[in-house]
């Protein structure tokens, strides 16, 4: 398929966002300077650097009012909480259009919960999260979005599924991979390989 | 844990990239104007829209060559292949440090093919693949990494893998998700969900 442009649109956005690849599934959770709570779901959370410690996702044009930018803007924190297997129904709800006033917490039927001091709150049901502080944002001139880059402060999940070289069995967790817009997979038998050298054949670990 | 820093590196490095979800699994084949082929395995590739269809990905800091970035830099084209099962050891491999002048297609035992008079190589094997044109690139200036731009040319894959309303069911692919630096793991049993809606609950397509 060469002539994209042409397909009608919602073919292609259903294409070209899922061509990619799977796509990583988490829940920002933020409150703006009222403490007013709103949560949403992103497919776009990367890793950027592990020292230090930085992610990045984007948002799409500004156009409209965007609760977790704006949020972001004002209180410098939001909290980010992997889907998972029990609660993506109720993830997936978090992307209606509700009013600015509504907690999608309550809306979508999850819990809110406050961790050590950090001014945003967690998804209580998520077993993988972490609180991140506003860093900078890059805006993508090709298409108005904007990529807004975070720093990782505390990061909690159970102890069992971390290996003991620090790698994270996000199968183990039940964590969800996204495909394109609204499509949902679980994980299954993960393998790693060791470091690759040029003159030995890839091992499994 | 919140004292991130303070992590042996090792085990940081596996802890942080691991935490951001599951990632993109593509092998991107470049090769320089004398036409030496490259490919490389990334796990940072991800979706910036789809009108135009842009995808972006990134590098780490520029203090050694990268062979990607060079044949991009000089050619202004790169294939996107996705890694798939039965050829997850090969594309491991090539991310061993091969000297400039070695194909990692010869070296991993991977195909190139070229495709409709793109001037990169593609991945036989692969069978989601899609060729780009360099847009841009975004310097992150807390870490130094950089992130590429690319405008999506031509998109090729099994009709058999697309949805009617233009969804890529990356399952029956067999395209991988990645997950950490060295982890790789299967998709099952996907699932779609229909447009979240505030006054409906939600609902599976």
């Amino acid at each position: 398929m060469s002539d994209l442009e042409e397909l009608p649109s919602r073919y292609r956005a259903n294409l070209i966002n899922s061509c990619t690849g799977y796509k990583s599934l988490n829940l920002i959770g933020t409150q703006d300077s009222d403490g007013n709570k709103n949560l949403a779901i992103f497919n776009s959370i990367i890793h950027l650097g592990s020292n230090p410690a930085l992610i990045g996702f984007t948002f799409r044009p500004l156009t409209v009012q965007r609760d977790t930018y704006k949020n972001i803007k004002e209180t410098g924190v939001f909290t980010v909480n992997h889907v998972q297997e029990v609660f993506i129904d109720k993830a997936h709800q978090t992307a209606a259009k509700y009013p600015t006033n509504t907690s999608e917490f309550d809306a979508a039927g999850l819990e809110a919960e406050y961790l050590e001091g950090t001014l945003a709150p967690f998804v209580k049901e998520s077993n993988i999260k972490y609180s991140c502080t506003y860093v900078n944002e890059y805006p993508i001139i090709e298409n108005g979005c904007i990529m807004v880059v975070g720093a990782i402060n505390a990061l909690y999940l159970n102890e069992s599924f971390i290996a003991p070289d620090g790698w994270i069995d996000l199968v183990k967790a039940n964590s969800i991979a996204g495909i394109g817009i609204d499509g949902y997979v679980k994980g299954v038998a993960p393998i790693r390989y060791e470091y690759a050298k040029p003159e030995t054949k890839p091992q499994k670990k």
